[in-house]
């Protein structure tokens, strides 16, 4: 049901401190292609981590409001024939606007960005599918475009990590979990998991060369940056590519001239809004079309607690705790 | 004229205290597919210098004989149609066998690895004719088929970085020349180099920056490593690709996370003998083509001095205190 549109809003933002706190904003009006959510959930993802940090550093906090994803119902739309097709339903969206996040009640953005749910689809589910389920669809195809014959994942203990290995599984493409304490691996290795190294042990080095190079494993996800990143790059055969895609360490990735030169070896970095715009709108419908399948049958994420608006700080700070435990949701006051 | 060959030759070898020495070798025979050269000139490269430490650091020194390209006459051949065609021509050639290289008296190679010099072609430029002029035909190779606007390249003073500089010209593809210091880039301006940029002063990063975003230069040629390959990636367009073929800093290539993720620029590296056997026959005739037609009309290189093979570590010791006047030759005392 459509209830009246408020004048103003509740949303999160940063004060001259760099914390998050709450703060009162006109609700914003979609223009042409644009529909209006009310927000009912919205997960802490590390991307939104990584972009409060560039926001903090670059300026531009004044009008920022956080939060790359969440779920709600589009309440009012501007003109266009997706942003008719959209009003009154239930959608996962992504915000397109640093100045209109999904940490808030309202959010606008693009009626591309959205995505219809299903009612067998839950609003803390629908609110986490499209970042992670889509980074991990995106990490299939590029290794079944590139023909890569297995997987190396780092900071596999997270549910990105969990959800990376449901897929592969089902593509049958085998795949290295590397994980950085003994505490996740015995987690992982307790909940099913194979190929798990923990990156912690002296060992960690010799253990990864030699099975990467028994199955052949080309392709490397890495998320933490670092020492580990020339870790891997050392480890892995001739010809590997590694994608850069977060840096969990807080250190600069670093490589060695060696393995670029002699042994062919590649870096890249993967930015999902980047991978889905260079490979235009057949890529986006097809990464839409399994996601929507995945999440509905494959790809339960698990929530270890949700927190009020009023609370994003602590919400943030729960989350750095514990990455792995499961998602931290954000709950507007009204939902 | 073919004479007799000897039972025995001077090679250059290794040392205990990994110092190049003059040794006497037994003369290599060719087998299948090969023949044996009587070597008249070779060149010190840099990739002969990180070849040399390589064997240095893996051990291997009994057996290796330095030296990767160079010019002589083919005096004994192995069965196959190339190694009969070759015979008694002059040739241009690399070497494939750790255990045999130019920096001889005789050299066995792949007649795949030879060129037959045209007469207009001198015995010295014949000797370097093969990994400089290869390696930048690759670069405005590498630039065509990437579709690149314009290129970067760093050590511009070197023999290559005047050579890649020609290509581009004749190519129309706009270049940017970086080197190290204010003498190196006086000479380049002096010889009528333009956009040449010194990366030692403080306005070097933003200038570089401005310069690259306005020609859109996205290819960029790294010869250097350290610190230059993070100032490159930070500086160039979004998207750009770092090609790393050099090691002159000593320092392992930095990079830094946000270039790599949010700005989707890659790194590669590039060796010359790697990227010819990847792209199969085709490319590499096509480049043998393309080199035959430039080292006689547009690439003559120059050469700042000669030594007799037994003076090898003296020829080394010199081209490093000046990489930049001219190459340095390595001549065998029968030539």
């Amino acid at each position: 049901m459509i209830t009246a549109i408020p004048e103003t809003m509740s949303a999160v933002c940063l004060n001259d401190d760099g914390r998050l706190i709450l703060c009162t904003k006109p609700v914003p009006h979609p223009g042409k292609g644009e529909v209006l959510v009310r927000m009912t959930a919205a997960p802490v993802n590390p991307s939104d981590l990584a972009r409060i940090r560039q926001v903090k550093e670059a300026g531009g906090q004044a009008s920022f409001i956080p939060g790359i994803e969440g779920c709600g119902t589009v309440v009012e739309r501007g003109p266009g024939l997706l942003p008719r097709l959209w009003l009154g339903r239930r959608v996962a969206c992504s915000a397109v606007l640093a100045s209109s996040g999904t940490w808030a009640e309202y959010l606008v953005t693009s009626a591309a960005n959205c995505i219809p749910l299903q009612a067998g689809i839950s609003d803390d589910q629908g609110a986490m599918m499209l970042v992670n389920p889509m980074t991990a669809v995106a990490f299939l195809d590029i290794a079944r475009s590139g023909r890569h014959k297995a997987i190396i994942n780092t900071a596999s203990a997270s549910a990105l990590g969990r959800m990376i290995e449901r897929l592969a599984a089902i593509a049958k493409l085998p795949l290295i979990n590397v994980v950085r304490n003994e505490k996740q691996k015995a987690i992982l290795i307790n909940t099913g998991s194979g190929n798990v190294l923990d990156s912690s042990v002296e060992s960690f080095t010799h253990e990864l060369q030699e099975l990467a190079r028994r199955l052949d494993a080309t392709l490397i996800l890495d998320a933490v940056g670092g020492n580990l990143t020339r870790q891997l790059l050392q480890a892995v055969p001739y010809g590997s590519s590694v994608l850069v895609y977060g840096n969990l360490s807080g250190e600069q990735p670093e490589v060695d001239h060696r393995s670029l030169v002699a042994e062919n070896k590649k870096i890249n970095g993967f930015y999902l809004a980047n991978w889905l715009n260079e490979g235009g709108l057949l890529r986006k419908l097809r990464c839409i079309y399994r996601v929507r399948k995945l999440v509905k049958n494959e790809l339960p994420i698990k929530v270890q607690r949700r927190f009020p608006l009023d609370q994003a700080q602590q919400a943030v700070d729960t989350y750095l705790g514990n990455m792995t435990t499961g998602k931290v949701l954000l709950v507007p006051p009204s939902s």
